[in-house]
């Protein structure tokens, strides 16, 4: 069964998938109308033939820019700035959101050796220069590396006039307080609001 | 970003994958070489265009007849019938097996309306009349629907002087007594085994 283990294989490298779980996907596919299998294939080619990095925020993109970079009514003057698309995915998902991203690519990772000529800064750099930008929202990752990266990030765009902002932290909303870490506390109990 | 939203989707259509996980493993092709996505896309169109069901034991196939149905090594007379090639593989993964398989393709469901008709039924009484077979060990699923087609399946093959047998029930290795329903307990002290 050659290329059933070469494709149990494939899936296996994914991110959070097993052996176990690839072998359930492929023997799944199996059961499947063969178009399943092809339609999933062929996605893959055309994320890998057509998807790049948009040349203005780095998120993918189907055209030399992204469909928000190219939205006028999404406000340039507001800049949010992710790690990774998964990042921005998630501030979209939100729907509080009108400005703009910045995907820097990942995060500044010194065990890593991912410093930060590795990251997307220069392009960032120039927007902000460009004078149109009124805020730099820094939503890094709430991990040691991405905290870092922001103090690194918020050095880096300070004198400029702009506005430098982070992402609040506090409790995350379901759950229980038993299984808030004492980080998440500590952040909750030091920016506390007053109830009115 | 609509063919990455196709892939997305068509991702969390595979068993164990939700939206999120379809969303990671998405990004994460987005961030490699763009060889890891069209390997995978290739062998799935390699497992669709080669892989078909054996044509005597009925799992998935590169040629005819699986490996394990030419491999003259393995005992033609014991035949383990299984419901799914996932079952076939978790017998094989035990190395305790050296006779040959017999998939059905699925277990009698009224809920979902399979009956007979649908399982690979009738090849399996062509194998056990040719009259190889010594005997056929019952490696259905420890549910319901698994119980009730071996149960069906003992009585189908009932009278042709086959040994019919069924695999042991009892507790799982690993984990806690607690944890063990009460099925499987009941199973497990009706079977008990005297200690020599």
């Amino acid at each position: 069964m050659g290329v059933l283990d070469d494709l149990i294989t494939e899936l296996a490298r994914l991110p959070g998938l097993g052996r176990k779980s690839a072998q359930r996907i492929a023997y799944h596919l199996l059961q499947q109308p063969p178009e399943r299998g092809r339609r999933l294939a062929e996605t893959l080619l055309a994320v890998g033939e057509r998807i790049r990095p948009c040349a203005d925020c780095g998120a993918p993109a189907e055209a030399e820019r992204c469909d928000i970079c190219l939205d006028p009514r999404r406000d340039a003057g507001l800049l949010c700035v992710v790690e990774e698309p998964s990042g921005l995915q998630v501030v979209e998902h939100s729907t509080e959101y009108r400005g703009r991203y910045h995907v820097l690519g990942g995060r500044l990772s010194p065990l890593e050796g991912i410093g930060p000529e590795r990251l997307r800064v220069e392009p960032l750099l120039r927007r902000v220069e460009s004078g149109e930008v009124r805020e730099v929202i820094l939503a890094t990752n709430p991990s040691m590396e991405g905290e870092a990266t922001a103090t690194w990030l918020q050095q880096l765009l300070a004198g400029r006039g702009l506005r430098i902002t982070r992402l609040a932290r506090g409790l995350p909303m379901g759950g229980d307080l038993e299984y808030v870490d004492g980080v998440t506390m500590a952040h909750a109990l030091s920016a506390r609001q007053e109830v009115r």
